[in-house]
């Protein structure tokens, strides 16, 4: 049983994909006041972290959701956006995520793969882990679709 | 066509459930970082606001559809914790947010309400809208389910 | 709190609609094959019947998760082709469904309502009631993107 | 970047579970009414196949969505069950299904495998593909919640 992931070998359309992607998380309020920061970028995939600070957690103690949410569907965004004809913009349509324990640890990471691009519509997928003592541990699933915008102004990256 | 809505009287079986999804609330980091209030605590339902600061926008200028989904997903929760035996806590399992407009404006409010309120989860479903010059404008809809959590340390409310 | 569904009052821009539609669900197969029938089309709402003949069960004797995603899902198309041009086709792009309780009774209901309309994707929800001895009780609530396609041979209605 | 699926080594608890999972499979009035078969059971992971006949068509002569949501549902929940304790049962509480292209081609298969069994809820995903002339291709990915049923009269397998 071969994954979707391993029938795609993606090319981007954007030489420049990588300085656009870093200079468009740059630009996001949220992604700064979370504190998380683009470690990896690679045509379809796109990996954020996020350190545990006591601004991103909910009442019991562990990452909250809706901070895993942001930088799982930024990561799929930014996946998506990798492979998407310059002057371009990216939006989200929607997007599950399924939380499978909680995320406690260090920190969390986002690893986001681009699933089908197609000509208007992008699935993606972000795999969040938490970071422990004993190495990673899955904590969330996401899917995200994800929009191409071109000739809108306002909308760029 | 009656809505699955208008079916349900709710009653909390914890008759100080508002000053105890208040207090939960105030330990958010996440809640706090963002700038989000609790503005409203009903059986059922909840309602919360969040100013559109630089401090929660994407790329675009537009809320962050992170930071739409971290209200919404705790409006979901704490009108499903409103709803839950006093001692208990409440984790999101799962949920799924339609992005319908970009949200511009002053600021966003997201009022979540219990769908269905089971033994073990609960389904709640959250508007969210933006405040606009012409008046509230609906930017998204999420779906989420919530787990009751009973006699597990440190996780109550 | 008042509903995103009530904040829109929705005009067909196809006058025959329920025609287009009606014609449009006679060729589809899977209703026919599941004993679905089209029961209410009105501009931007759809309901959809389907006996619990064993044919749609699954192995605890209730009506299949796949057989009510199938008629929620068809309801959540209809509603929104309701409201598209002469000409177009409409396409799922996603969907997801709660079951909130297990499908028992003589047959069940699918009620498809849009939420937004959009020039490219609409959000439409559809909520699922059992017929019961006791009335109508919930049991499953999605919500569907649906793409418009226009200009593309074999895609109409 | 290691994939969630890679991280786990699945044990059955139950030594018969692949006679188990065929005889409620067998159960199943809607998997017959497709014409759907269970061609594959290993611990964690079912796959399903359904022939395109025009039973299970939607109005362009693609196979419906909810045909495709109903096998993936059924591939998610038996991978689910497979891990699941002799006497139980599984049901689905929600899924989210995303359809990448249009299943065109001479029938499909679903691909069904778990990502975390928890002890009271698994989340499995499927993979759906068409099988064209030219090999076969992804048309929907699934993402679902399976609840183990324990003690519940009726609900086993």
């Amino acid at each position: 049983m071969k994954s979707a992931r391993e029938l795609s070998d993606f090319v981007p359309s954007d030489p420049a994909f990588q300085a656009r992607i870093q200079a468009s998380f740059a630009k996001q309020g949220l992604m700064s006041s979370l504190g998380a920061s683009l470690v990896h970028v690679a045509p379809g995939m796109v990996e954020i972290a996020l350190p545990a600070s006591p601004s991103v957690l909910q009442q019991h103690g562990f990452v909250h959701a809706g901070a895993l949410a942001a930088i799982a569907d930024t990561a799929a965004g930014y996946a998506a956006l990798s492979l998407m004809p310059p002057g371009s913009g990216v939006l989200t349509t929607e997007f599950k995520i399924n939380l499978v324990a909680p995320a406690k640890g260090n920190g969390v990471k986002a690893r986001g793969r681009v699933v089908k691009a197609g000509r208007t519509l992008t699935l993606a997928q972000t795999e969040v882990v938490a970071e422990t003592a004993t190495g990673e541990k899955l904590v969330a699933l996401l899917t995200a679709t994800l929009m191409v915008i071109e000739g809108r102004e306002g909308i760029a990256d």
